[in-house]
């Protein structure tokens, strides 16, 4: 199977602690690398976990609060002074323009590479970015200032035609190329083989859901539905429910009560406060309610 | 003898490595500290060495480049959320208000505690800020775009009666107000104590300045002649010298030159490009121009 996976840069939230960096995470999709969030120090973690900086070529920044976007410019004239020659493309709120143009204007700096700037829609759920391998949605979240989610969801593979079939009618280009787009195939003896009986769809698509920062919020469920692996924020333990929700923050517990409405497979809890050493109160409490849960720590991986 | 040193929290210079980080100094001046420039991951590097950052007052930033100043709004944004209501002072070239009030605009932040901007005036040297420990000016310096230099100069700790004499004469509190103020002093049977005689002048005053970034400019020379540590950039060895002028920086043995000519008491190089794994070429090089150099490491402390 090609490589679906999570490396998380950061997983602590607003000050960063001895064990835990901000919000940072890279999404492989089959060899594509994708940058969700960007925080202080986030080029050295990229250097630290061995990825490859060069190969991002796409950057999503969920808000502007300074622990999920401060790294940025780091990242950015560093890969200038590396020489990068191909572009950048950022996915952010529209002000984060502003405050990288008038960081480049004030250091002199015209970037040797394009910076394409993709300002997020607020309000409605968008398709952001679409390649071969994978759909990228943006979706708001209710945060104190616009803040975005985002989906990132395999494609299916299309229509896989059998072996055995091809083994046997050897079809030539034409043929296959008629047959994956839905026909069916006619041999020279005029046998017809329908196409539902000499293919099959690859069902086994896998997703993954970026919800931080946000508020407990069950309008964002039809977002993650059944995503294979929903990242939500888990900022405080709910002893600690009052100030989450003052905060827009969300609770362990409240993160798995949302994963378990959406029916997703597994969750990722993260962006914990500063306040908690050591995660596993916040995961204990989620599996209380969602058993399928795992806890962000900097440099974990998960394959989807 | 009171407290005068640095601490480095970066030695590297324009993109961080896995042995350096980006400038900032710390300076403590008889337990007073100051920061020199705020590259990105600077908060984490304060914690790293045990600095309390609440004790930080005042921040000097030399110049808009990316790798001097990255870190200061996640320092600005951190110290708000531990609730910090002491004032911060910033001095820095004046575009960085823009920068960090369009920051606070978007994040929608309202500092709980006071910022109290400096803006540092262009091409002469000027007193920026004086306490009864310390005088610190800014001086300009020759780079691609508006930099300074700083200069920390420990204020002579006045008159200093002997102890002696005190044993001897006791002298009451508005005798020893008159003699730290120059006056001799006369005793019950008429004896004239002259001044010289019974005090010492402190005349041992300690200075430390910072010159990042620069090119090598003989114009910095009376800024910064016969202080007791220069900090001055050495972001290439010589064999680099063409490419260090066109990129308006100094090579080791430029910077060894410029210790000399300044009569300086010892010399500090850092800044140094990623390219060097290894600082000891550059120390080399220095040591041959300049013997009483020293090169930065992330974490060395020095002692003035």
């Amino acid at each position: 199977m090609k490589p679906f996976s999570l490396c998380i840069l950061g997983s602590g939230s607003a000050a960063p602690t001895k064990t835990r960096n901000l919000s940072a995470h890279v999404v492989n999709i089959h060899d594509s690398l994708f940058l969700i969030d960007c925080a202080e120090g986030c080029q050295m973690q990229i250097r630290k976990y061995g990825i490859k900086g060069s190969r991002i070529h796409h950057i999503f920044i969920s808000h502007l609060h300074g622990d999920h976007y401060l790294g940025l410019m780091g990242l950015l004239f560093t890969s200038h002074l590396f020489g990068r020659t191909e572009p950048m493309h950022i996915y952010a709120p529209a002000a984060l323009l502003e405050i990288i143009d008038l960081q480049l204007k004030h250091s002199n700096t015209t970037l040797l590479y394009p910076l394409i700037f993709h300002e997020l829609m607020p309000d409605v759920k968008s398709l952001i970015l679409e390649t071969k391998k994978v759909d990228i949605y943006a979706f708001p979240l209710q945060h104190r200032i616009p803040c975005w989610g985002f989906l990132f969801r395999e494609k299916a593979n299309g229509i896989k035609i059998n072996k055995e079939f091809i083994a046997l009618e050897n079809p030539d280009i034409d043929a296959i190329k008629n047959i994956k787009a839905g026909g069916d195939y006619i041999n020279k003896l005029g046998l017809v083989f329908k196409n539902e009986v000499i293919t099959q769809s690859n069902l086994n698509v896998r997703s993954y859901a970026y919800c931080s920062d946000t508020i407990y919020d069950e309008n964002i469920i039809p977002f993650i539905e059944n995503t294979t692996l929903l990242y939500h924020e888990a900022t405080l333990l709910d002893d600690m429910a009052e100030i989450a929700k003052q905060k827009f923050h969300t609770t362990a517990k409240e993160a798995a009560i949302i994963a378990g409405k959406a029916n997703v497979k597994q969750l990722l809890i993260g962006h914990f406060s500063a306040r908690y050493d050591d995660a596993s109160p916040l995961l204990n409490e989620a599996r209380e309610y969602f058993p399928n849960t795992i806890a962000a720590e900097d440099g974990m991986k998960v394959e989807l």
